[in-house]
């Protein structure tokens, strides 16, 4: 891999690459070594023309943790005109022997645009594009879900696929990134998605996705999902054509008390809710489902964190196994990934 | 200690403990050690609720002398609903594996509940909540005062108490946190404390605190105290109902050029004026009076990292001495602070 | 050298020094040494009074790849009463033991007040004051200048002044702190310096600067310059006394097509363009010119960084040779710039 644009163009090869990895590095975290060497000396700007607090800081925990530094680009929307302007902002971070460029932006394809223009040799990685795709964020879903299996004693968590689970998505589809990098990489590697909200939130072509569509989340939830992962609602994208109400919206497609009861009821012991963050309690998630033991929140915050670290780590360390030389991922040997701080170079 | 919320429930023994970790951190700014291994691969978290660039900084640069690394989370006072959010806010950055977060809230009490909530296993460091507390200020003003002492050789600094000190505050007490931290550390530490300040910047309560309490700032210098703190006049909190202007103020309770000379009269060549900063000069302070040899305002920044280096070291640093074992205090063994960089692993 | 404040009164001597220490820095950039130990444990404050996101990273990327701290104080226009709060926080970052403050204000003079003031031991780098000077910004022109002469063969870099140079500077001059930067180094390094703008863009005073004045583009380029140094047009400047319009400013001041291809007609097949950038392309720049062969702005922005480690290093690593030892430039032996991370105390 060269940049982590999106998850539809990301073969299964290299997602299970990065997983593995990932869970190399989340072991560092759980044997208190608390820093790697590996990306010593190397620089990661993270280029937000958003605010998400949230995603800058788990990227700049996971960066520093391999030791790179991290220089923080927060772009006023106002003072950036919108074309040849992330262009010379490019241009500039590679001045600067910026080694990898985290972007997240308003609009669809910046990510894609800035690695394809030539403007640029650092790596890049989309930590979320309008409405298009957060990759990030299904790798550490996928992760997630794979470590939940792995508990369950059913398979090894590294080098595992996610074939057999069955994933539940709800809410907000058309203006969710998270829910298209979902679709593409949960089914990438092997998972069967659903599909659940008012079809007012569904975009136009959704007929074309690899997924089946409920109107309804009662009857998605009849379907005995392994996973029900809810969207965040965006306020300020509601409005009286819609919904009367956030209640309504809550009544109908919030994963509420009643809901988590159900699972209860249909005998789902290990169905697990999921949610991006950040959570509007009371709307699209109750609080007692947020703070459940089914509830992954605070695991896929925590993963989060590892699946940077190894998206960071196998885009600039050089790792060569990639999906180019197709006997790469049949190869024993590792990259040192876990000598502790102070025994490098 | 586990967490640094306030001064109130802060034991004489850990106080001094934390004082004299301050004296050892002091030493090694003046040795020309920069820099300690002693949190390498720890993460500090600034989580600011208000905008507080000093303390801010003086925090980073606490944990950075000390090898942490640190992210800054200033959080937007209308992205943030209150409730909830800090509870979603502190386990995220508990999932991203942060060893201490410094939090600066605007509702009293927050860090106490964001400490005692179960929600994170971190340190949790009170950097100004509300009206409540601010108990880094009021450790860096003992020491401060307990170095004062000491130089006009009285008593060695390390391990001395401030009994015998008489230590007067000034100004608008009511909306001080600086001032109720003081008031119960410098008490704990044996200092007398005497409060001065008009009757509507006064807390309702104050009968019941350990001080003794003027309406007159020069019957309260009458009493020839070893230190005036002056407090900052918030001035978006005066209103005509509490006096008739900025010029009232200064000429009742600033510590103007005429009070500056009247320490001279006194005799009371070793009385400092003191301030936490940032000083409104000419109104509760003159410039005479800041930039005098009296002032201590420089020393007291300086010391805010001694100090601030300390809490962190004995939060984080896994130190077993604290109040629970009750003879930890007579130990002769020090851990090993002054490692310097690069010598440690 | 113990500050570096404006080039009017930066010697010849300290400039080249600079500069050749500036070729040290960029080889190391270019070996893929990442990170040098020479500030580790040194503390670099950047106080931004103006946002200027390109400078500041360009300054922190610097201080960085020196192992220095690097701590961001955006100081926000409002909550700043000019006059003393600069010296109190000034004040501030001493006391907390910076070793660098580079400082962007928007007032013409306050780095040389801050310098000159006694209220600080730092160091104190300039990084633009109002309209007065942007030193770093005209050293990093001027090693771009040296660099593209020695890679035309003429002379060696390190060492070799701008003797035999002709640089033309175009447009706004009244309001640029880079063209006073530029005109006072360009000429104490040997250069020619033409100027080229509308009358009303135009100092007062201009006809006592080392340069000669046009007061239009095409006749200013008939000198057949080395170098176009186009400067930003701070369009919020603009107003109808000036110009009609935005596109008459272009036409008549603008590196437009038809100048670009100029310099082909006139044989000038050697002749640079520059910019300080952010680039208002299509008004003082067109795309074509920005983006030609002849655009030099990226090379601006990479060294700048070198330029920048050069100026932090001299400032902070005591190196003893300046203006005031006579014989310094002639010692032979250079300071140990070149110790990989990690070999170094």
């Amino acid at each position: 891999m060269k940049h982590l644009l999106s998850t539809q163009d990301l073969s299964a090869r290299n997602a299970l690459r990065l997983l593995d990895v990932a869970e190399e590095m989340a072991a560092v975290g759980e044997r208190e070594i608390k820093k790697l060497p590996a990306l010593r000396g190397r620089t990661v700007v993270n280029l937000f023309y958003e605010d998400s607090t949230r995603t800058r800081i788990s990227f700049e925990a996971a960066a520093k943790r391999l030791s790179a530094d991290v220089i923080n680009f927060a772009v006023k929307g106002s003072s950036v005109s919108k074309g040849e302007s992330l262009k010379d902002t490019a241009q500039t971070l590679e001045a600067m022997s910026a080694d990898a460029v985290v972007i997240r932006h308003p609009a669809s394809g910046a990510p894609a645009r800035l690695a394809a223009s030539g403007w640029i040799d650092a790596a890049v990685v989309n930590a979320g594009d309008g409405t298009h795709e957060h990759p990030t964020q299904a790798l550490l879903d996928a992760f997630t879900l794979r470590r939940h299996r792995a508990r369950l004693g059913g398979l090894p968590s590294a080098g595992s696929t996610l074939a057999g689970l069955k994933v539940l998505i709800v809410g907000d589809v058309l203006h969710s990134r998270v829910a298209r990098s979902n679709v593409w990489l949960l089914t990438t590697l092997g998972a069967e998605v659903l599909l659940a909200g008012p079809p007012t939130l569904l975009p136009v072509g959704i007929g074309s996705w690899p997924c089946t569509v409920f109107y309804n989340l009662d009857d998605a939830l009849a379907q005995r999902p392994d996973a029900v992962m809810m969207l965040r609602l965006q306020a300020e994208r509601m409005n009286a054509a819609f919904f009367p109400s956030t209640r309504e919206y809550s009544r109908r497609w919030g994963f509420d008390d009643g809901r988590l009861a159900l699972l209860d009821t249909m005998g789902l012991d290990d169905t697990v809710i999921m949610h991006p963050g950040p959570m509007n309690r009371g709307l699209e998630i109750s609080a007692a489902a947020a703070d459940s033991p089914r509830s992954t929140v605070l695991a896929q915050v925590r993963n989060g964190v590892s699946v940077r670290m190894a998206a960071l780590y196998l885009l600039l360390s050089g790792d060569p196994r990639d999906d180019d030389e197709p006997d790469a991922h049949d190869r024993t040997d590792s990259p040192p990934i876990l000598i502790p701080e102070g025994r490098a170079s």
